[in-house]
């Protein structure tokens, strides 16, 4: 039987295996994994911590022994060292032993790996990133002994932590070199969460740059070019992740924006029968017509379904991303798709950008509340190119964004939102849905 | 100033003032209303009975002095009782006294009327319909002195009102002729609405056609001929509405569908200068490729915000309705867009349609609920015609029916909402939203 072999058990390589098996059952398919968690949800990590899951184990989008029924050989605790796409040869490490893997197609899924800041004290104990199941435990392990915690970084995996911390009743302080929090959304919006994080007692330093961290009378302290010193017990490094592209580049693979691998839209690398998918890639970015850096759990799964099917004779094309996003913080849902004012202005486009504060169902119903659109359209075309939403965590924001990614996904105009036939009873909606009455307000905007 | 008459107060008729007078400031714009209850939500009624809308006041979508502020002339209490195309007038009668409107331009906007079945005792005192204010109050005047109700149909707006009058711990019978409720969705989902019913208290009769109503120590008593006589001290008919076309017929234009009244994609009647929309007339259908009479509170604003505008010079066009519907019923919502299964296979398409049952969102998150849905899709195009899908009140239902709309409009494969780059957070999807595991589901379906 030929053989496929996938390095990397997480969203990317588990979606990959189980595409190509579906795929083309003739196929054995072994996946190479770094630690022993296949497919866990990394996404969870934060609700693990928090308390709201309250079994590690539920984090498993599916039990090994599904992986194992729908034909996936799992080699856990197993590190890729060395690729030869010459000889078709991935060298490995497990328990101290080398051994040679060949293969006939191979699908490369390493995923990401935490920023970790050239910082003075950045290794100290009680430091920690958050990004695998060890990860996890440690800070896990620690937290009884825990009441004070600062978060360097206040993207939405900080923002969560900030959230989950909180839940904990510890004491919890976010530290963010940016002005504000959350600069995936507009300045204004990320304000908005500033103001949910402190409405829930975290402090907050934006504008505050780490500049080292310093070990004293049992505590940490972090200080910052903007504040004073932070004490905590535990310090947790949020400021994002980089591909982990090194048994690629080992395997003679180009590397792009942010060092990440070079793909097609097939997931191709460009080296005979090697394929790559998920957070170590470059990402198809539609809006742009360029790659980009975007790694997501939600992008990881759709690239492994196209690389995994295209390894073993399949022709799927990764249809590309629009850095649609949605998160949690206490109370409330922030979402986006798509792209933000700047940057379409950036791209080339003329964009024109309108906003609407509008309930997201009838008032008349009860528990109606307000929720804050943005829209970004092209002035020259009409079409839609953005959107950005915050409201309550039960104002259906998530699904909100997603009409809007799905019409950016059909090209649609800002005014073909009005045409779209959506769902309307009072206690979900108005007989205009709040995506509607803000396409509406955009047309009627200057410009 | 040229002048636009409009007859009706209600969402058409509205929506088509207000565009109009956006699109053409100086046209000045009257609208002639029967009641006094101008742009009053008429979908607000069941939740102004259960008494979750305190205010009847509430309903109103706008007050009277902002449609005034818009520059709309509001004649209340005024019905239209004839119409001369000839000579651009239409005869109004208000407070027993008769006069002309002269207009330029017309749109007819006058809804729909409830179907009164032509049942011996159906004008019984106590016997209700539920479609304007007046019989709003009427009902609710009542209340107070009813312990039981009867409501013959159960349609969405039936089961709505049994869960309103359950809500005002009434005793709740519902008497549907068909074999099961909510017909606008497949029968084994309508029988998952009839358990919510029967499990909220109501007592559900289907299968059972009412054959006559009775007045007996007073009480009424519906005679059906599948079931023991249902005594009650209301009795409400929500058996469906067919279109008020009369002022329409009286001026000579041309009906359709039920009686409704033909009109193009520009809302033109094809009698020079008479516009009309919503309710009363026949709704185009993009997926059948006809029109049909689908009266929905959404087409009517979406066809007003058309025929004002055109009726003032402007080019605008009907998208058309796929007859997307949301209803919640205790704490279900069931939500349908475009074709069931045997719809389209009426229609010549060679459907497939696939099921599945899924979390709404990662089950290690707290609160996930299981979601059932069903895509149908066409076999040769591959091409999604419809979905159903039903769950719980908080499972983002409505938004997520809305992603399969926006598909559908823009004439997405099923293989496509794959490609959909949709927002993800453990509290509200997984990394596939459940829109894309059933289409993943349809795929695989064999056929």
């Amino acid at each position: 039987m030929p053989h496929l072999l996938i390095v990397g058990g997480s969203d990317a390589g588990i979606a990959a295996g189980l595409a190509a098996r579906q795929h083309d059952p003739d196929w054995d398919a072994t996946i190479v994994l770094a630690d022993r968690y296949p497919n866990f949800s990394i996404c969870g990590l934060p609700f693990y911590l928090s308390g709201e899951t309250r079994d590690w184990r539920a984090l498993a989008h599916r039990g090994t022994s599904e992986l194992t029924a729908a034909g996936l050989d799992l080699a856990v605790d197993t590190i890729a060292i060395d690729l030869d796409p010459h000889v078709h040869r991935v060298t490995v490490a497990h328990d101290g032993q080398c051994r040679e893997i060949g293969y006939d197609q191979l699908v490369i899924a390493t995923g990401a790996k935490p920023v970790r800041p050239a910082l003075p004290g950045i290794d100290l104990e009680g430091v920690h990133t958050l990004h695998t199941m060890a990860d996890a435990f440690a800070v896990h392990e620690r937290l009884p002994e825990v009441a004070r915690v600062a978060i360097v970084g206040a993207g939405y995996i900080g923002c969560e932590l900030a959230d989950a911390f909180t839940r904990r009743d510890l004491d919890v302080t976010v530290i963010e070199a940016l002005p504000d929090v959350l600069t995936t959304v507009d300045r204004d919006l990320g304000s908005r969460v500033r103001q949910e994080l402190t409405d829930h007692g975290v402090r907050v330093l934006a504008g505050s740059a780490v500049t080292e961290i310093r070990s004293r009378d049992h505590l940490l302290h972090v200080c910052t070019d903007g504040a004073a010193d932070v004490a905590a017990d535990l310090v947790i490094i949020a400021v994002g992740v980089a591909p982990n592209s090194a048994i690629g580049r080992r395997g003679g693979l180009a590397t792009g924006v942010r060092g990440a691998l070079v793909v097609d839209r097939r997931m191709a690398t460009g080296v005979p029968d090697v394929w790559a998918a998920g957070d170590c890639v470059e990402t198809w970015l539609p809006l742009l017509q360029r790659p980009g850096y975007l790694p997501l759990g939600t992008t990881a799964h759709k690239q492994g379904r196209v690389a995994g099917p295209n390894a073993v004779g399949g022709a799927r094309e990764f249809a590309g991303s629009l850095g649609t996003q949605v998160v949690q913080v206490f109370d409330l849902a922030i979402a986006c798709t798509g792209l933000r004012h700047d940057e379409a202005e950036q791209a080339g486009y003329r964009p024109k950008t309108a906003d609407i504060i509008v309930d997201d169902h009838k008032a008349y119903y009860p528990n109606a509340t307000p929720i804050t659109l943005r829209v970004t359209g092209d002035r020259d075309t009409g079409r839609l190119l953005g959107a950005q939403i915050l409201g309550h965590r039960t104002a259906q924001v998530a699904k909100r964004i997603d009409i809007y990614a799905t019409a950016i996904h059909s090209k649609l105009a800002v005014d073909a939102v009005n045409d779209l036939d959506l769902s309307y009873t009072p206690p979900y909606s108005s007989p205009w849905d709040p995506v509607q009455v803000a396409a509406q307000r955009w047309l009627e905007a200057a410009g």
